[in-house]
């Protein structure tokens, strides 16, 4: 099931031909998974505080077919395919919200680690439960 | 032939984790990558303001191994495969000066385009002939 | 009258003290002045690519009271005192939402200047007669 | 004294007006800042991890008189006027290096304080003795 939110380009994602830096978008895809995974019940500042558990991005494959521009409103798409192990799987697109057009798309691969030492960390029993595909 | 250049982390680069984000990885990148052209004896502002020529990134691959933490030296090497038609495509590594352990390494595409159009433009012949590989 | 908008703090925006960096406070500003003028009607993409208008920072001062943390919903606050010549006066406040603790407040001043010359320009009639204070 | 030094502008420092965003100048002041404590032996990583003393802006007033723009090499100029108490008062210019064109001046403010509470923490003797000015 794909989740969704929106959000607006401001000068601050721009760079000098106009059009949102290549690097920006990533940030738009923190927002879309972070907004995904609390709306699935699970508390992230509960996790990394009380279980030492975070969720860095360990690889990520992206293509950019056209760039978001000043002010435009912009769709952030996520799935979330099932946890295997430690790792979350996602797939995000951004589209432009005027015609629906699909500006960037991706697969990222997050790991559970442990906040102190990055390794990699065992989920709590809850999290395992829980049905994120859907 | 690997293009070498160094930086270093300032608080601007962390997170709250303590590691450098992982979106700014791809600054250092582009960075890299135009510091390579210049040593080629590309002009991009030249190439920008008089032939209209931008060189957008169309897609990028990326693993991260290890993060890079405040203060640290690192390293960001860059390579250039050749030009295909108007793609350039690229390899980088990031390593952490001390020890040279390596942090995050990527392919990147990027491809010429006209800059009001965003379309892709021939190169200038004199870049063709460029050896871009040594 | 305030002006008031909410947003969250991601990752992205926090840096190794696990803080909001100083300088991305400045990037929420800009959200709260761009929504606050959107709000009294001003249309600012026509502006800037109709009329050539755009309103860079010239001068601001700020002093920050408490830190943003990661996740911490925020509330800002913003301000016009009227047009004075192309001048635009704002005060701003940051606060955290929980609490209502003021973290970050400042005094901007933007002007209008043409996007090409970046020299002061004089607004369109329409927008100088506009009540921005209330 | 001032201390100096040069850094150059990428596509990520630049915003839609092909000018450098106002808040990214914000990042080549903390760099200045951190080369110049740098510069007189202070070792702010020890001072963090062994001491847990860390030094936040605590206001800043920020004067913007033209911009820099993509490519452009440019002088970070930083002063420190000595220390009041647990207070580190800088003087800062950024000026375009071809011309010596002054682009934007500022006073900041910052202060010594505990990492983990926030709050205001003495300064080690050695670091009290540095003759910071000169």
């Amino acid at each position: 099931m794909k989740h969704t939110i929106e959000t607006k380009t401001y000068y601050f994602d721009t760079d000098a031909e106009g059009v949102v830096y290549y690097a920006n978008y990533l940030k738009w895809m923190e927002m879309g998974r972070t907004e995904l995974l609390e709306s699935k019940g699970i508390n992230l500042i509960e996790l990394r505080e009380k279980e030492g558990l975070v969720f860095p991005v360990k690889n990520l494959s992206i293509s950019y077919h056209a760039p978001a521009k000043l002010y435009d409103a912009v769709i952030i798409e996520t799935e979330l395919e099932g946890i295997k192990g430690v790792r979350f799987p996602f797939k995000q697109r951004i589209l432009k919200k005027q015609g629906q057009i699909l500006l960037v798309e991706g697969t990222l691969e997050l790991a559970a680690v442990d906040r102190a030492s990055l390794k990699p960390k065992r989920l709590p029993d809850y999290l395992k439960k829980l049905d994120l595909k859907n």
